[in-house]
């Protein structure tokens, strides 16, 4: 364990999950933004309870450090069975993590996991690149939860889609939703940022509707978790909201994700489950509805755009039938 | 210091505030709803300092704990001008502060802050049984921020309309906005529904769109904390998040306030100023923006609410013209 080099407008990577010779190596989620702590997780059963423990979190990104944990698992002559298991039960409705680890189980080398790596960072950045193309000059961007790095082992959905628009020179400013009720927002997305360079300030969930009636959003892209075929996505709780006060206001609502959150078999987001999590996080005294995750009609949405590209409505035509996971 | 006797299905304004021979006891808001402390405060500096600290808030209720403690003073036979000092600048931006001190000024007795007391518990009853009238028979309704006893010293302002619907039976359950960043819904209006015996369950502010969604939603009650001549409506942030959502499920939003807000040299809400407040209090690292209230359009709004009745649209001949400063 150790300190991260900070490199500054950069972040590599490497630096969020990697395989070394005797360890897969995971920037600890829990403790940001206040420590930049490494955590060297020695085998597959070290990996999988840095994944149930939070210490990484977001779909793609726990699908890679299993990967890699199933490489140090087979290159320490262990069970590859009860490692997969093992792994596979860490985080069990993540559908990249089984598609990883099947993947793997095939071909148990740190090349094949580095190549899943590096397909996780290449897709989001063509996502990112074709999402950037909605940006207009001096762009006011509001986001949600966490999409970047953190979340995807790589460059982001929705918060790589920002990076690649201020690469562009298109960015002027970003929102970051604190996102309750685990501030993965003022967290992790605002310490993305700050790593990167990207200026950004920090609003609570109830203060976007004020800002986007001041004139201060030009638009606002999120990430999702699942998109049903008719377009209607569920992701973190307050991007309903976020949509319903873009379209108040006339401002474009863009959702950036890739086609492994595609759902065909899903007809509409009525038939999304919603996970409801523990109170605790909310209050720990009172009773509380605590959702993890909302849906926004598709009418909301001006474009969803995967790594295929932009598409717009109808969405039952125009999203890829290909699916990957 | 003590423990306050906890009466089922009562919050009386005594447990608030109250005044006794050789103190003002007020219930520490600073410790809700973990622990339930009376402080003894035994001179208007205690007072003031009490007031400045948090441990007692809201216009009414500081006005209240003023005017006990200049009556204090007398009893004392402190200086009066001094005492008057300390407490008007305690809380300059209150505007019921300096008219509670200045009737004391004239009668320094504690029959006359009883008075004020009373009256201010009187006002907010007559407000409630108003707004009550609005409730249909098993409403699910939602509220923000905390605008209740502990806020008035009494009764409530939107928190005492769902008491009295509440005791008229018309009331099924209160959604509770936890209201970030300082959280006066989840720790004071859940504590006071708690002490009411009222069902409530408490949820994230980003969650309130994606409920009304459901239908789980039949009226919005918010309290102000200034109306201008037109309607508009400042109040603690998120209100205009959730006036918003509102209209796009069309619910039915409901201001309840008293006359004292009315604000008629201010024609719009584009007058008001907006305070900003720390961004530590949203984030202790990061750049945030931290506005204290937003401003509600009056086109949002089914009707607002005060002591002196239900006041629809056009607000600006149907609000009254007395203002209780």
């Amino acid at each position: 364990m150790g300190r991260g080099n900070r490199v500054a407008g950069t972040l590599e990577p490497e630096r969020i999950v990697r395989l070394e010779p005797d360890a897969v190596v995971i920037l600890d989620q829990r403790r940001l933004p206040g420590e930049e702590v490494e955590l060297r997780l020695r085998s597959a059963a070290e990996v999988a309870q840095a994944i149930r423990s939070l210490a990484i979190r977001g779909a793609p990104a726990i699908g890679v450090a299993a990967a890699y944990g199933l490489s140090l698992a087979a290159a320490r002559g262990d069970d590859l069975d009860a490692a997969f298991e093992r792994l596979v039960s860490s985080r069990p409705t993540a559908v990249n993590l089984r598609w990883a680890l099947e993947e793997m189980r095939e071909d148990p080398t740190p090349e094949r996991a580095r190549a899943i790596h590096d397909a996780e960072v290449d897709r989001c950045r063509r996502m990112a690149e074709h999402a950037a193309e909605l940006f207009r000059s001096d762009s006011r961007v509001l986001t949600h939860c966490n999409t970047g790095g953190l979340a995807t082992g790589g460059y982001g959905t929705a918060l790589g889609a920002i990076r690649a628009a201020w690469e562009r020179g298109l960015v002027e400013r970003v929102w970051v939703d604190e996102t309750r009720p685990l501030l993965q927002g003022a967290r992790l997305t605002a310490w993305e940022l700050e790593s990167l360079g990207i200026p950004f300030e920090v609003i609570a969930d109830s203060a976007a509707a004020s800002l986007m009636a001041s004139g201060q959003v030009d638009l606002v892209v999120t990430g999702a978790d699942r998109i049903a075929a008719n377009g209607d996505t569920a992701n973190k709780i307050g991007t309903y909201s976020l949509a319903v006060a873009a379209r108040h206001h006339e401002i474009p609502f863009y959702v950036v994700a890739p086609t492994s959150t595609l759902d065909p078999a899903t007809a509409t987001g009525a038939e999304i489950p919603i996970e409801e999590r523990d109170p605790a996080e909310l209050t720990p005294r009172f009773a509380a509805w605590n959702p993890a995750f909302d849906v926004t009609p598709a009418e909301l949405l001006a474009a969803i755009v995967t790594e295929e590209g932009v598409h717009r409505a109808p969405y039952d035509t125009t999203l890829p039938r290909m699916v990957h996971a």
